[in-house]
């Protein structure tokens, strides 16, 4: 059984374990201050396949098929998949496990999937409905521009705000047990959807900061703690300007998060 | 606590109660057989905004708003919304509930999304990470056409086999405790992606037989039960071609429908 804490925080009675995760990217990833933390990048993210979105599909699918043999475990054993992407329907992911004969759960928080896959997984492992569950998601530089923002062929130019989309994937493989040393999922926060109306599809760090700080803010409240309790509280892609203003808006609810917080697309930058 | 049975079936040990619904829908789906089952239908679909899109939206929150009200609880007491819709970024739902302030799950299921939202909330419920949950789909024919096929103002001719998405909403509260009389949902399964390559957008109902016949045969097998146990199995979208392929299918596999099956695209037809 959870357990609800504060307004909107659910405690895991019974944490599930990481058991195996991999992580995949693209050139420009290996190149970034987390290059090494990859298990493997690709200088070539064609793959091979006619089309960028099945590149992503690739990308999701070897992505996949890499934590499961580090946990050792058949895909194909799995209780159930929890993935999304950013393609539209979610083409990737359920293009990618279509062959992996496992229940999939389809999700979409964009930016927020891997935390949302991460979520939901854990706590239908706290409640017995999976005793082993994966957690998935990927993206493309090139799918995404063109989804998002414009054709890579348009040539169009980029401005100072402007992020690059992960060329990349993810996937974690979760247990109702595991090892001692195995990291575990101890505490889950659904985020309510917070928009200030930035409507720039250039200036996503702006327009993603106040949902940050809104998830950050409510999850400290909720359980009582601080900042400074934690060795790191991450956020996914707000960038540097987004980073600035999520520090900004914590600030003004009297939260400090300098030195505590990291962004994955600024990280040791 | 959840229980698996079977091969992917969960069994709810604490089978929450859906406590209030509601159902929405176009001028269309008031003229067919499910008609005088909605709460209301409207011959004016634009509801006066000014793209399909947000229509759409405007149909899923007064859906929500309607079965909130039915369960007599402000929609901001919820603990949890899982919706998803048709939508790129399945924007019509995050649109719709972006106002509420409520913890916001995205799922995407494409036809199946009411079944997934009310799937994932059942656990959510069943293991206390939540003690009221909405759940929640739209869909509306003009956006999805443009969607998934051609911007009605192309006028392009539509195939015997075409279907026509619903132009409607539906939201379903849930609580772990309710009215001896409310419905309870008491087992889940997630079905497995079953691609058998048809690739035909105007014959949806082919595309997914194969699933539908997967997700029923499976669960039949999972909780050792018959088909002639249940008063209805009713599938969502699949139309005249699909439920004829859906009962071809499963007699393939000793099992037979007849009589107990409906699909809500044909149903009383």
């Amino acid at each position: 059984m959870a357990a609800r804490i504060g307004q909107h925080t659910i405690r895991l009675t019974h944490p599930p374990c990481v058991i195996a995760h991999a992580g995949l990217a693209g050139k420009k990833e290996k190149d970034g201050p987390l290059g090494a933390a990859f298990d493997k990048t690709f200088d070539d993210v064609t793959f091979g396949v006619p089309s960028w979105e099945e590149a992503e599909q690739t990308l999701l699918r070897t992505a996949m098929e890499l934590a499961a043999k580090k946990a050792d475990l058949p895909l194909s054993k799995l209780d159930l998949i929890l993935a999304g992407d950013l393609q539209n329907q979610c083409t990737a992911s359920s293009f990618a496990f279509a062959g992996s004969g496992v229940p999939f759960c389809g999700l979409y928080g964009a930016c927020s999937t891997m935390a949302l896959s991460l979520s939901v997984a854990s706590l239908l492992l706290d409640c017995g409905a999976c005793s082993t569950a994966a957690a998935a998601t990927g993206s493309h530089f090139c799918t995404a521009e063109r989804q998002f923002r414009k054709p890579l062929e348009y040539g169009g130019q980029r401005t100072p705000t402007a992020q690059w989309t992960v060329t990349g994937a993810g996937a974690a493989i979760l247990a109702a047990t595991g090892k001692k040393t195995d990291p575990r999922i101890t505490h889950v926060h659904f985020g309510t959807i917070t928009d200030l109306g930035i409507t720039d599809a250039a200036n996503m760090g702006a327009a993603m900061a106040p949902a940050a700080a809104k998830t950050i803010g409510d999850f400290l409240r909720d359980t009582g703690t601080a900042p400074q309790d934690y060795d790191l509280i991450l956020t996914g892609d707000l960038g540097f300007v987004g980073s600035e203003l999520l520090l900004e808006l914590l600030r003004r609810d009297g939260l400090n998060l300098a030195g505590v917080h990291s962004d994955t697309a600024t990280a040791g930058v």
